[in-house]
């Protein structure tokens, strides 16, 4: 196989499944992911995805040793990273740091949707315990959009 | 430092430099690089660069054993995948596979300019030999648009 062409037309893109976010659910809602590389054995040291989060959707909030980048394309929306809130517009790119705690929050109108890049050798995601959740809620502009 | 957040306006991303594709002229036409990711030691295994064509722009022909991971966010334009010419338009996303030669060429009015991850640690692209490029040849949809 020398190429996979995945084309796109209107967030759909051809022979790509559109997967649940994690299994379990309980910590995120109306978050869908699409995997264009990383589940077909693609001899690159990293996957490449796409998130999708409906309106009032969010991911989960959690930490982990791997980096992650994003890069939206569709819509906007907010993101905890750390003790801070930034917003993510188009084409807008986010590099979030190792063990750096981060939630996705579609605080818009419409679908927030992005590209995310990450490391194939990567740890679990990592819940928060009540001692970071407390410090998080101190700064008011995560208090108003967090979903501990 | 807990996360870096490259603001875009129309194709300029805040606080991050555009930069020749190669130091080498010759093999290659219009085309600016811009990395994200990769060059102040992000503990991640891959870059994350936006490169960027003129009208008439091309990248250079070639093959290395890494792969490519690239998806098209402004204008569209033709690429050279092994012995095949796929057209990359908004938000398709192509995959390479290594060792599979390939060029990107704008053949449409304003810029082409995609998202491109790799891995951090690769090789050097290689030049195709004369046989190589004859193959090539053999394919009139190449002929018109390969610049050897």
């Amino acid at each position: 196989m020398k190429f996979k062409l995945f084309k796109w037309a209107n967030f759909e893109w051809q022979g790509l499944e559109k997967e649940k976010y994690k299994k379990n659910e309980g910590s995120w809602r109306g978050v869908s992911r699409r995997v264009f590389v990383g589940k077909a054995g693609e001899p690159t040291s990293f996957d490449f995805r796409y998130f999708e989060l409906d309106e009032e959707g969010y991911t989960s909030l959690e930490k982990h040793d791997h980096a992650h980048v994003v890069a939206c394309v569709r819509g906007k929306g907010k993101v905890i990273v750390g003790d801070e809130v930034v917003e993510l517009d188009y084409l807008d790119v986010l590099y979030i740091a190792p063990l750096v705690p981060h939630q996705f929050v579609n605080t818009g109108k419409g679908p927030f949707g992005f590209f995310c890049v990450v490391d194939r050798e990567r740890d679990r995601p990592k819940t928060l315990d009540r001692e970071e959740i407390e410090n998080l809620l101190r700064n008011p502009e995560i208090k108003a959009i967090i979903k501990p």
